[in-house]
């Protein structure tokens, strides 16, 4: 450590110089960058880190931190050598060491509601890695630092902790809970990230800033305050400094008044602030010299330049002991009825796509870790997983997948995603041409979200690639677009397999527009192995005559004479009048819960007499309690085959909602219902849409949605865990994210819905629970971004999205046994690829593979492989995770453990050191603060030691994942 | 000359980085140094010179130009040692030495159009002294740059010359005429600044800068601007790199085509800019790179950092042949209907007071030379003349005795003038006491203007003692603000003289509110030596008895009963129905002027059908040819007194109008009509108050107009000299500054007014002419200031001003012979200084002195001693003026010589160093650069040797000022 010296009978008052650095919002990340577009907002990163290198050179007491590496990153590699010595001197080299200290680490500061924990690792790991590459041991992060998200999620407290930080400080909490904090002294506490691993292993210090991550009021001196500048010169007018030395030391006193110590930290930055960081340490250099100058008068103030690290360290020094909390900062309010539970549902195109984006990134990590450096150079030309990894990083961004952004900036991030999706695809078909051994012309459908793909609307003959991420052989529904409407689908041996062709709803072909024509959709269960791929076989028959066509038709028509649809599993029964769902029954457990499913809408505010806030990216607040049905009835008809069973609703003159119910022959779940869900404005009314279940379930307030598609929280109704709530938005105020599921339960059984991006839910009824699947609105709701969060489409329908949520009912011992690895398979589904035309061998005499697994054996049904990846020249990353909480599960709640030496079949593990989870420490070098929670008790310092566990042995227990760098020997080349 | 490497085939594009930093205009000139109050404007310099300095430490080939001293003085003084010496470095040492220039060097660049030439010359003065004594004559500036004054005037030209530099850039120019010059390709050549001076004594090369004084357009790179910077990683979005560098090469193109060499120069910076200089130098480091690496390809672009002297510098090598310009450019108009003439008025009392300030500041200024340190030190404590020096020099900024600044800004100009007032009146009283070997109770009474003096008002006794800092006697009417009726006056040698008591008007003591309770005015005439003070004795005598006021008012009473007032020189006839003058006859001469006088009001347009322009702080537009009538009658009585012959008009109906005409018995003048002028809304129309004169002299469009209080210019109606005007706004479009008079002549007669501070004036009618007293407008004309220019009063009448037109009728060539000595008088007119109580004197046995003149002998009437000034601790600033015009005066516009070894009595000159006239170069050291004018004959580099002319015999020609450093040792103690 390298923390400026503080005095011991002195109230210290640590400075702390920052700027917060949004990796995109109303500007793009490079926008943001390079100080472009700056008539939107000025902003200039470049030249915040000018300015700041060049101020900490010639001062030893200036400190800066900096935090966001997706920025520091691109600025770097445009130094001179000369520059990133002096930078690395600045980090780690006496007499500099320590002015510029790295905060937090990630790529960006990322979302905590709408993020899934892949993701948040993977941002984080792909910072930290420049990082240690760059600055060695002093370049890592200490601190976690997430002072603009908005809410606080439990997992991602225990995520940090993971990565080792020693204390986290964040911004943004409700104003009540801030109150509350504020009068018994609980603003810093130890909070404990995790029910499942053993404290104090998930446990994290956590501190809640005084103002926010602003300096203290009329003390802004950046370049985009107008705040008066410290006046020191007595011959000119307006000479200032007694007024703000007196203002400072009483301001210093109120806050100490509220924290525990005889230190408390003053952030002094802000928003892209420090561009011209002369303005700030100017006038905090007469600060610092005229306040601390009082000290002879008297004044028990002593100000100094420092950071939240050494502020940290000076908290755990002081050995008090500290409360725990358990539960998170969600819903996060800053005012009576200004709820930000909007963003968990804003720009659900976007939302879902970076979902999708992360699953083509571990395909893609995957194959670069299987097929080797013939990823990334083939017959497909050159490719990198680089450019999806960072575009996934970006996209994490606290302004990225929350949709708080300017519509420019969605479309920017999209953008960058498709950039990665593109470069990926060429590496994963580089890999698939390697790994099969043929190389053809290689087609990947972009578009089958609208039942679009050039290649299937066109060819008679094509051949599938069914590529699983997943370390468990995976059975999938293909849909793939078609003219034709009779194929042949042949297996990997050869052998046909069922298909059916179904026709593309008129709604769909309005939506897709010109991005393609196909009539039909073919429709076959294809089969891929763990960690590997099937390649199937499609042709189009030549008897594609009049009666099927007819037949086909007069299937379609059997309207409302089937009001069931069944599979091995379930039953579920639709009521004559309305066409809606009324029963499901679990048949294997006899299990018979009457249930409806309806669209609804709230009525966004516009602002009303309690409140001038209106819904908007950030805020939901609906303008009255109930929701409107969008409409009673719906049009039913069923299309059965050996495949698939599918209801299909059609509402009668509201064509904005369309729903299909699906049952599949082979799965234990109990329907998927998909929708186009389009919110239109015509009315001038901004639209909240949601999906309701409705049971007679006693649920007594209490539902339960999962934390970054981890650990499950349970929720209750207007209620907060550490403070007396006084509600004020009987709805808003109950939203919740759900990242990847929802539930709820009594006794006896479990109502589970998983989702395939992240949504807001809630509860706002027993029995009851809904999803926020679109919203589209009119208002700005005033928290900078300046946009109705109104996304471009028709405008009388909007923005169209389809979407995906799959039903359970269990009872509750068994739902986690189903919905924990549907919801892994959902996230991590099995890719496509298609290919056209001659085949050409790899290389010469190279025998062509149309089933592979790189698996010697499938994991466990309780071990997800969370990464497989090339790490650098040398090594690989491995993580392995439990995907069970504890208790959850009968069967695989347990420890379970992995013979490393022994998975792999495609290459060996010729070594093996554990890290931290964002492996950038080897974990039994990994030394967190240890901090006292009970009087009597010592504190207790996490282990991290590893316990010379074997590597074909490696336990995890529930919630466990453990992360390898592991260098490989490829057993077939 | 330390200039950047051009190269000689191609186009060679200067780029100047530089700051526009306006001495107070929207905020005070310490808001402005310190960056607070940043809610208005933001800008702070004390950040600009950090950041440049910083930046050009860095690199060889980075520039900057620093203009206003009054800001780099605040600065400098608050740098440590080795910021300074750094400093030093990048102005004069090797290898740093040209990469910081000072360009204009003034305390602050000042206004063309409302400055008198003595507070011209004393502004940049004060900043040469500044920069000669920290950085030597690597400081002293090569190149005048007024980028921003609103128009040009000659004889500001002949100043600049004659202050040694080189040559001269700004920005503004008629519209009309700049487009012209381009088509000509006359947007440089010489300027001949005078009419009397010997070419090319006040000869200056002048250059109209392309873009105003901005960059060119999308290329501002200011953290103040939202151009876009220049993106050049091809990794990032929006790389932008070929397309700038497409556009800057078009563009520096476009430009070499409307000038002469191939050197262009662009203005690379704005108004408060380079706060963050690397945003700046960054991007331009970036376009200097990309666009000269064209050059590769072909492109003869060769862009560079410099300096406006260097890019002279290219144009003097270039050798070429220039036009030659002999008028001036005023008026400014920057498009149609959009003449800046209201500036010519805006703010009078700030005029006024400025005028008064120098007046004080040369009273002061020669008192502390003749009293030496006794005077800065002495009986009322420490002085210093400093105070007034600066706010003097401050107050001549283009936005402040232009009257442009926001109300708040006039306000601190006021302020900053008052305690440099404070601070002389210590200093002149130390200095009186000690040249009158007195000390006693002193009062300056400031609030004369209103009738007020707390002194007068009370004291039964006390002693008026009159400075006057004119080299010849001089005789003034003193009034004094009373309250008894009845007084008797002594003079120095003990001799009564007589005194007159009236009546303070009502709408005085309406004006004045709270400030005196004065009913009665004393008046008395009384005389002081030149260069030296008179003291007399006023007492009020018991038998203030009814009968004299009675009879005071019987006086005031005989309404209407004469219509002429007459002095030994002048009869004014009145017309008996309107109470106005209606002829004037000069009784020596024998001429007979028919003339009307009286005052209108413009309606202040708000823009109209042809423009949207609306008259402002800056731009006069009248909504009508003519104006209205205030009045058309005045009550009239005359007060006849041995002193004074008063006619008093006064209003019936509109109060805001009090006119009164004085004739004094012993001057040679035709009245001095005082006004109130004030500018009442309540009608919701702005308005624009003139004084108008109508005579039948045939005057065929022409009329004169002195520039800055020198030379005088011709005027033509609907003319510009130099291209063919399209008028659009006959009156506004016909104004011109009048500083100190403007007239009227046939062949034969030649009707002058003196005014007593800069006004806008013209003749709009052949025989008559006008100037604009007042101004009081309801909306902003938007050129920044965003402020209605009304000035806070009463919301009815609005600030009041008082004022005085001083009147002569004479022949042709008589006229100079009153007007030039009248007009000194005027505006160096003597000052009062009361004292009451106990005398002491200085020291014990010092004998009183009651008249004293510090001059052996007057000087001739047309020698003007324009500055006697302390410069250091060691020497004395002299200057000596004469004048007179070639061939005005039969008398007077002939060579003079004066005996600088006899003139002063109270000291003796021991050394003289003649010098520029700004003072900080010996004049035998001066070196111009020299400019064809015709083809045939080499240019002729100015010669300033003082051609060893002795002491004794100083040559003076007409208009020429001689600048002299001596050293002096006093010959009394």
């Amino acid at each position: 450590q390298s923390c400026p010296a503080t005095k011991a009978g002195k109230l210290n008052v640590h400075l702390v110089p920052h700027t917060h650095d949004d990796v995109g919002w109303l500007k793009t990340v490079d926008q943001y960058f390079y100080g472009s577009r700056n008539e939107i907002q000025h902003a200039g990163v470049q030249y915040i880190l000018d300015s700041v290198v060049s101020q900490l050179q010639s001062d030893p007491t200036k400190r800066f931190i900096y935090v966001e590496i997706a920025f520091f990153y691109r600025w770097w590699r445009m130094q001179t050598d000369q520059i990133k010595q002096t930078v690395k001197q600045l980090v780690n080299e006496a007499p500099f060491k320590g002015r510029l200290e790295f905060i937090n680490g990630g790529w960006c500061m990322n979302d905590e509601a709408s993020t899934h924990y892949n993701s948040i690792i993977d941002q984080m790991t792909l910072g930290f890695q420049f990082l240690q590459y760059n600055f060695g041991d002093c370049g890592r992060p200490r601190v976690a630092w997430h002072i603009d998200p908005f809410g606080h999620s439990r997992e991602h407290a225990s995520l940090f902790a993971q990565m080792g930080f020693d204390g986290f400080f964040f911004g943004r909490l409700d104003y009540q809970d801030k109150r509350a904090r504020e009068m018994q002294k609980e603003m810093e506490q130890l909070w404990r990230g995790s029910v499942n691993l053993e404290p104090p292993f998930a446990d994290l210090f956590t501190g809640v800033l005084p103002n926010g991550y602003n300096p203290p009021s009329s003390l802004c001196w950046d370049g985009s305050c107008s705040d008066p500048p410290i006046m020191d010169d007595k011959d000119l007018e307006d000479y200032n400094v007694d007024q703000i030395v007196k203002y400072f030391i009483s301001i210093a006193h109120a806050q100490a008044g509220v924290y525990r110590t005889n230190h408390i930290i003053m952030t002094m930055g802000s928003d892209f602030q420090y561009e011209n960081a002369n303005l700030w340490y100017k006038n905090m250099d007469k600060l610092i010299k005229h306040v601390n100058a009082q000290q002879s008068n008297g004044s028990n103030v002593n100000v100094l330049y420092s950071t939240p690290s050494c502020y940290l360290s000076e908290l755990n020094k002081a050995n008090l002991t500290w409360s725990v909390k358990t539960d998170d900062f969600f819903p996060y309010a800053d005012g009576p009825h200004q709820f930000w539970t909007g963003y968990f549902t804003s720009r659900p195109a976007l939302k879902r796509y970076e979902r999708m984006s992360n699953n083509f990134l571990q395909v893609c990590n995957q194959l670069e870790v299987l097929a080797g450096s013939k990823s990334r150079e083939g017959p497909f030309g050159k490719a990198d997983s680089f450019t999806l990894k960072e575009a996934m990083a970006v996209a994490q961004h606290h302004d990225a997948v929350s949709g708080t952004e300017k519509q420019h900036v969605a479309d920017d991030y999209a953008k960058r995603l498709a950039a990665g999706w593109s470069r990926c695809q060429v590496l994963v078909s580089n890999a698939l041409a390697s790994l099969s051994g043929i190389k053809q012309n290689v087609h990947f459908c972009n578009y089958l979200n609208v039942s679009a793909c050039r290649l299937t609307e066109a060819a008679s003959n094509f051949t599938v690639v069914l590529y699983n991420p997943l370390p468990r052989r995976v059975t999938w529904n293909v849909r793939l677009p078609m003219n034709g409407t009779s194929y042949t689908v042949t297996d990997p041996k050869g052998k046909t397999v069922p298909n059916k062709v179904m026709q593309v709803s008129a709604f769909t072909k309005q939506v897709r527009q010109d991005k393609g024509s196909a009539v039909n959709e073919l429709v076959f269960q294809a089969a891929a192995p763990a960690l590997g791929f099937s390649t199937y076989s499609v042709s189009r028959l030549t008897e594609d005559s009049l009666w099927r066509r007819l037949a086909q038709r007069a299937q379609k028509t059997q309207l409302g004479d089937s009001l069931q649809l069944q599979n091995e599993y379930y039953k579920v029964t639709f009521d004559s009048d309305t066409g809606l769902v009324s029963q499901i029954e679990n048949l294997h457990k006899g299990i018979n819960l009457p249930i409806t499913q309806n669209f609804y809408w709230y009525n966004a505010s516009i602002g009303d007499a309690k409140s001038s806030q209106a819904s908007g990216a950030y805020i939901f607040r609906p303008d009255s309690f109930n929701p409107l049905l969008i409409s009673k009835t719906a049009k039913t008809y069923v299309v059965k085959t050996r495949i698939i069973k599918k209801k299909k609703k059609k509402k009668k003159k509201k064509k904005w909602q369309d729903n299909v119910v699906n049952i599949s022959n082979s799965d234990r779940l109990a329907g998927t219902p998909s929708y186009l869900s389009t919110a239109p404005c015509r009315d001038r009314w901004g639209k909240e849409i949601i999906s309701r279940f409705k049971t007679p379930l006693q649920t007594n307030a209490t539902f339960y949605t999962d934390a970054n598609g981890r650990e499950i929280l349970q929720r209750r109704r207007d209620y907060r865990a550490t403070w007396k709530l006084e509600q004020t938005e009987p709805v808003a105020g109950n939203y919740y994210p759900v990242n990847s599921r929802i539930y709820i339960k009594d006794g006896k059984q479990q109502l589970t819905v998983l989702t395939d991006r992240s949504q807001g839910g809630s509860s706002i009824m027993d029995g009851s629970f809904e999803l926020m699947l679109h919203r589209r609105l009119l208002y700005d709701d005033h928290r900078g971004v300046d946009e109705p969060l109104s996304e471009p489409g028709d405008y009388n329908v909007g923005l169209v999205v389809r979407g995906k949520h799959i039903l359970f009912l269990d009872t509750v011992d068994a739902s986690a046994d189903l919905h924990r690895p549907q919801a892994q398979q959902e996230f991590m589904s099995p890719q496509i690829v298609l290919s056209t035309g001659q085949q050409y061998p790899y290389w010469m005499g190279l025998k062509s593979v149309k089933e592979f697994s790189a698996l010697a054996e499938e994991l466990p049904r309780n071990v997800h492989l969370l990464t497989l990846a090339q790490w650098d020249a040398k090594s690989v990353l491995i993580r392995l995770e439990h995907q069970f909480e504890k208790g959850e599960s009968t069967n695989y709640s347990q420890p379970v453990t992995v013979d490393l030496m022994k998975l792999f079949s495609h290459f060996m593990v010729t070594s093996l050191v554990e890290m931290s989870l964002g492996a950038n420490e080897k974990k039994d070098a990994m030394k967190r603060m240890a901090w006292r929670v009970t009087e009597d008790q010592e504190p207790v310092e996490p282990r991290f030691s590893s316990g010379r566990e074997s590597i074909s042995a490696i336990t995890l227990k529930p919630m466990e994942i453990r992360t390898f760098l592991a260098t490989i020997q490829y057993l077939y080349s």
